[in-house]
This record gives structure tokens, sequence and C-alpha cells, in this order.
């Protein structure tokens, strides 16, 4: 029986979604859960993708087999009474044995936290904090030549090699927080996401908003299709997968 | 000379404020630093009190003697060059030798955060999880009781010897979260507390939110100056000294 579950997790313990030799994962934790729930068989998982190493999520996506069928709340349950607290199970739902979580994917939202006023250690796990003041407009700006659908080879990982760099942003915008001016939030929607493609986004956009570059310049370097054209890889901190598409 | 400081931190892997022998403490890593910036001679740190294990601060506030005159400004950025990044140091300014950030408080405020909701592992260290739904408007006829002067041993630790057990609470709210329902801090603005009493009274609270008790219990309660007939300490988690007043 295939199961389709949504959970979210605080990255910050975790090197990323998925398993690796000696190395605490998101995807490893859960799977030792849903072994325990299959008579101690081995369950694989399969998520809407990977999320890199202390990056959160608040809505990721998966499923997995079970051999026999059991009542998706209690699923949900026994996963959370097991699951240590830093990962929650928020829906189990039977699916189809067709359905697949990375294939059928049609597209994400990633967001992207920064404060630029006074440091908050509450937040230090959860907000990319920035000492200066960005111009914020400028980055609105930009954000604007990111949408649609581009060729994102200089925005990824210089080493990954991919058969297609094309991929469509549908929505890309600085949500501001009304309560407080220092606070800003990145939004990408997109149909697909490459591997560090909304970090090297973001750290981009950052050096916009310093100044250090204009908001132009990203269509420079979409064309150049060259890693290093792009500006730094941001910080995994502040970046949150927030949802996934079917 | 006499510096006073405002300073914000995460509890959430310290045993709380004061130094104690073998424990991670707020007192301690602080004092470490402002050893360095004192020709390596010994610093103490006179907070305005301490706050217990896990419990976060807002705007704790505390004073210290340097043996020479230091820039206000690069004491701030030398202690935050050095402290750990869960604690700040939002400001440092002179003061008169004859002020005590203990003896001389006024008054504090203390906030306390609910999440009645669904489970967010983002905020487990931050927002105490309560899974069911509390009466909000009986926890805030409850509230109204506990304003004013009284006398609070009923909400003290019980082993706690103290000469006087009276304390004004100045003002008992509940806030409500305009976002989102399942979201409620309750603040308690006094000008004294005593040891637990904010987690007592809270404790207290969430029994008379759940109906296995009347707010009117407040009373008796109070009357009693017994901590056996008050509710069971609520958890740190949650727990912020939001600011101190002089």
């Amino acid at each position: 029986m295939r199961y389709f579950m949504t959970f979210s997790y605080d990255g910050t313990e975790y090197k990323g979604y998925q398993k690796q030799p000696n190395q605490r994962t998101i995807q490893e934790e859960i799977e030792k859960c849903l072994k325990k729930i299959n008579n101690n068989k081995e369950v694989d998982l399969y998520a809407s993708g990977r999320t890199d190493a202390h990056v959160h999520a608040l809505n990721q996506k998966a499923h997995f087999n079970l051999d026999s069928i059991i009542d998706s709340t209690n699923i949900k349950k026994a996963l959370n009474s097991m699951l240590p607290r830093d990962i929650y199970v928020k829906q189990v739902e039977q699916v189809d044995d067709e359905f697949h979580a990375r294939f059928n994917v049609t597209g994400k939202e990633y967001i992207y936290k920064i404060n630029m006023g006074e440091y908050d250690p509450i937040e230090k796990d959860y907000v990319y904090q920035y000492n200066k003041r960005l111009d914020v407009v400028e980055i609105e700006r930009a954000l604007k030549y990111i949408e649609g659908y581009h060729n994102f080879k200089a925005f990824t990982k210089a080493s990954e090699e991919q058969s297609n760099y094309e991929r469509n942003i549908v929505q890309a915008t600085l949500i501001r927080n009304y309560k407080d001016v220092n606070k800003i939030t990145i939004s990408l929607v997109g149909t697909g996401f490459l591997r560090y493609m909304v970090r090297n986004i973001v750290g981009t956009l950052i050096e916009i908003g310093e100044g250090k570059r204009k908001s132009e310049d990203i269509i420079t370097i979409l064309e150049s299709q060259d890693r290093k054209q792009a500006g730094k890889t941001a910080s995994p901190v502040g970046l949150y997968l927030k949802d996934v598409f079917y």
C-alpha cells in the first residue's frame, strides 16, 4: 500500500534531507520509524526533493509503501510518537500506486527570511541576519527579471551536471513585514529548482540590495550561464521549503 | 566604572541565568567575556534577577564594573564578537556607581507563548505546545483575579522561604494573535515576581482553560497561601523575560 505524507522539520541539527553514511539526515530518521511500523522491514521514503543541510521545511511531501494497510491517522500518530521533536508529520493519506512524490511534482515554493535589524538570538537558526539596510526596491526590481522561463545554469552548483537547466519561476516576490520594516521574506514559486538555485539567487539579490550590482544584472547573469557571474551562495539559515504542488 | 547593559538570550542550551558549578549558564558566559575586556581580571555581572533553565530573555538587564573607562559602543561590539550566538548584547551605557540592576528594579514583564494548534518543529524551544483548545475567555477572567496586590505564596516554589510574599501584578493580559486563533500569549507585568511564580500562574491558567478549574478559583488559591492549591508548574519553554523597568 502506498502512502503520501506532508511533514515539517527544523533542519538545524541535520545534514540535509537525503540519507548519507554517518550523517544525521531527515530521511534516515523517518525511515527508521517507518521500519518499526512495517514489521521491521526496511521502508524507502521518496520525498519531493532534497533540502540542504540546516534548511527547514514547512510542508515537505513524500511517499512510501507499507506491506499492510494501516489507518492513515494511526500512521501519523505512530510516527509523531517516535520521531525526534524537530520533525513533525502533519498528514498521511493513502494514494494510488502510480503516484510518485518526486516525479509528480508540478511546483514548489521556497521562502528565505532576512533580518536587517537588530540581531535576535531566538531566531539564530531561522532567519538570516544581515546587519545593514538593503535596497528593498532594487531587490524587487531584480525579482521581476528572475520571473519567467529561463536557463538557470548560472545559479546552480558549478559542478552539477544536468541535462536541462531551464526552469520556470512562476512568481518571485519580496514580502514585507508590516510590523517590522527590517524583516523581509523572499518567495520563489517555480515548476522546479536546480541544486543551490534558491540560495544562489538570494546571494545575488543581497549583492543587488547592497548596491554592488544592479537589478538588470540578472539578465546578463542568466544569459552567461556561468556560475561565476552570479553572487555568493546565501547561508542555509533563513531558507524554508514552504510548499510542494502536485 | 559602572556599566549597565540590555541583553537578549535564547535560554534553550542553558541551565538558567545564574552561575552554578559545572553548568552552562548565561551569567558565566558573559562574565568570561567581560574578564577579557577587563585585563583578565574577574568581573561580576549583576542582573535584574535570574531566569530558570531554558527560559529566554528579550531584554534582560545587568550592571558590572570595569577597572578602566571603555567606550560603551566598543564594549557592546567586543562582547558580541566573543559571546556565543545565543546571547546578544543590545545596549551598553555608563551609569552612576549608585545604580544597581537588581535593587533598582521597579517592575518586570514576562510573557508566555502557547500554541493550541498544529505543532510546529521550528518553534519547539520557543512556544509551549498545548494540543487542545483552551477556553481563552475563562483564562482572561482568571487574569483579572491575578491583577492587583496579593500574597502570591500559593504560586511560588513550595520550599522557597521568603520574608514577604506580597507582590503587585499591575497588568495581567491575554494577547490574541490576529493571524492565528490558536496562538495566545499571556503577559504579566508586576513590581516583582517570586521564584516559579509566572510558571505556576500559567500552569493554573491552563487548568482553568481546560475546564478543570473555574476562574474564581484564583481567589481561593491566593487566600490559601498553599502551593498545593495551585496548578502544575508550566514548562519553561514558552516563557520570556520581556522587559525590566527602572
